[in-house]
């Protein structure tokens, strides 16, 4: 059996102890599929006193500063479980990498906007950076695309990629409550953050996607190019309109090469029901990649979690031990291809809206005037009574169009002296 | 840039096809992501003057014996295509290991049966014996089970493995049609063999399910373990039933670890509705594996025909021409345990069975009286009227019992004088 792979853990959070115990519980296991034994023999953290609820071996070196551990020699292979995409973290990594030492991380933000030069770096110093936690949780997605799908092309790569958003949406429809109450029952869960923003408006899903998409197309990681729209405008009407139309709403990060570039975007979508996508419930993720060869593949779990989470950092660690290493984005970095990004302006497909308009004559009139003028036809027009003086909503879906036309529309509208409340806009998603 | 991977093609059926135009079509793409040059060096097949639709370079040596390919100086890796448990296919992987090849394969028949022979013959040769196209088509479940999830203990492991039986099932639901007129549309659409048995009598997904076993327990592959029970027995009205009842009834494999050893199953089952394997229809194959930290993945997608089939033997070529070689079942062979298999008869659970009898006085008690005799008890029965003279169908459900004391129920109910045809169980599975 080859020697001990030695692990410092840097942070020791819900993930840095799910890391701890899946190690501790799981000896034996890890040791028959790595032919070596997995060894901690560093951690690192702000508050080395606080109970944590497990026990750490006399032999193993506590760091307060974790570019200590990062650096130390009885480290093969740092974990890093601190988060964010500056400051400490990124210190850390960079300091591991320097210093010789493999990186496992499950930093998503870290590396959607500084993946490029971490990937460099760690080709230069022929060592692993892997990230399999950063994206979908336990479900092995990285590596599914990395390499199960090597052999393909894919035609799309699209996703729910985060579980609060989904849970807060899944919540909506089961309970009819709007998105605010929603949030703050997620909240009260735990399945969204004091701070929800990261969450609610899509950055931790473009950063996620913006990994996926270097990941399929070969590019360089391109996490400023995402377009983004969170889910905050979502309102319980659109839930129920979305349903009464055959779809429900999700909040994808979808990726596709077109003629123009890289297409990376997040925003809600109406899928269709029945698709595996509309399926989706509660804090569960899933990616479904389109490949040319292999069609339409569905991987689906825990979107996040100390047990999953744990998971897919010991996977990385495991490769790590069975010397499985691959340059980070699976081709080396010198080959990554820098596109462009294609324009959201292009995007084509139908749409959704929904105005809140005062109930005055004429008003459908106007509205239907500003969509002619600018070529968008109506596949459907719902309008609904309400109690008198309230904003009474009119619910419209187009056909398929183009993205630019709509922006044109939707400003057109939101100037009409009787609309109450900002359009709500939501793209129908074939997929 | 390495030296090229040189590839020797043993089969031009539609899958070694497919392979040829992959491989052609996505030429510079392969080359970004492996680093290296994968060329075909060689081919072999019965008849080398069928026009199979693509056109091979001069510098390609046809082989008509695939033996003399698998020693060829100038092949690096054998793509085994040719199927089969035991002959040609069998004398080509071992002759290619023994000439230190690298072996890539589809053939789940070979390695259910030989698997454990082959294994230690690639290990003590130093070469990889690769075969995620044998389970799952394109789905990367093979690799996923192996390294993506490697960090737990599995609580099951189960799934949709054959997409022959899940498309007959599927079009007996939507249609309506008895299994007999089902099948006969299957094999007009090509979705069935003119032999349809190793299909629908579960040996395929008995062979597909001992593979997933031996990498998700650790343990050596025993196929002649597996308790097996086809669909042919399922009729119109058990696909009615199930769903009155809530569930819908799908060929699964099964392998869990108890606490006698391992369980490995496939039999047709009874599902809830709603969950992710209930929802898997056509062809579609789909797997669920439940680790202990990760949690539920399940993973779906196309399970057979030439693209996924290729994508997936590409993928293994993929990890052989980047050097990254595992033992064929993960751990190496002379660490694989021998577990005892789990015997059938402890299976604990509820169970749907339909009689067809005579409707007689005194018929309801005698088969009550049969079920309390052997302490199963009932959760519902629906007995429905029919025209007179023919048999009447009685469904009952139990609650949760042991599979011997069914057994020794059906038993007897089968001897009953009012039984006119032999009594249908399904088993229901909760998951």
């Amino acid at each position: 059996m080859s020697e001990a792979l030695r692990l410092g853990i840097a942070g020791l959070g819900t993930v840095g102890i799910g890391v701890l115990s899946l190690l501790e519980e799981q000896r034996a296991l890890l040791r028959q599929r790595c032919g070596r034994e997995l060894v901690v023999s560093a951690v690192s953290s702000r508050d080395p006193q606080k109970n944590r609820g497990v026990t750490l071996g006399a032999e193993i070196v506590w760091h307060e500063d974790a570019c200590a551990l990062a650096k130390a020699a009885n480290v093969d292979v740092v974990v890093e479980l601190i988060g964010g995409s500056d400051g400490i973290a990124k210190q850390v990594v960079e300091t591991a990498l320097n210093s010789r030492k493999h990186v496992v991380t499950a930093n998503k933000a870290l590396l959607a906007i500084h993946g490029g030069a971490l990937a460099a770096l760690a080709e230069s110093a022929d060592r692993a950076l892997c990230y399999e936690a950063a994206v979908g949780g336990g479900i092995p997605v990285i590596k599914a695309i990395r390499e199960g799908l090597a052999a393909n092309r894919f035609d799309n790569v699209y996703g729910i990629l985060n579980g609060t958003c989904n849970y807060i949406l899944t919540s909506m429809e089961k309970t009819g409550v709007d998105f605010n109450e929603a949030l703050s029952q997620a909240q009260d869960l735990g399945y969204a953050e004091a701070d929800p923003s990261f969450d609610i408006d899509g950055i931790d899903t473009a950063h996620k996607l913006s990994l996926l998409t270097s990941l399929a197309y070969g590019t360089h990681v391109d996490y400023p190019s995402v377009f983004i729209e969170g889910i905050s405008q979502i309102g319980a009407l659109d839930i129920q309109f979305a349903r009464e139309f055959g779809y429900r709403i999700k909040l994808l990060g979808m990726a596709r090469r077109t003629a123009h570039g890289v297409e990376q975007r997040v925003h809600p979508c109406m899928v269709p029901l029945g698709t595996p996508i509309a399926e989706v419930s509660g804090v569960t993720n899933a990616v479904v990649a389109v490949g040319n060869y292999a069609g339409q593949s569905v991987f689906e779990g825990p979107g996040a979690g100390a047990g999953p989470t744990a998971s897919a950092v010991i996977a990385d660690i495991i490769d790590i031990a069975r010397k499985k290493i691959l340059p980070p984005f699976a081709a080396p970095f010198s080959r990554l291809e820098r596109l462009a990004p294609s324009p959201m302006e292009l995007r084509h497909g139908a749409y959704y809206v929904r105005l809140t308009v005062v109930d005055q004559p004429g008003v459908m009139a106007g509205i239907t005037a500003i969509m002619a003028e600018h070529g968008v036809s109506i596949d459907s027009i719902i309008q609904r009574a309400r109690a008198p003086g309230e904003g009474v909503p009119v619910v419209i879906i187009t056909h398929e169009t183009e993205e630019a036309d709509m922006n044109r529309v939707l400003a057109q509208l939101a100037a009409l002296k009787q609309m109450r409340e900002p359009p709500v806009r939501i793209r129908i998603e074939k997929l």
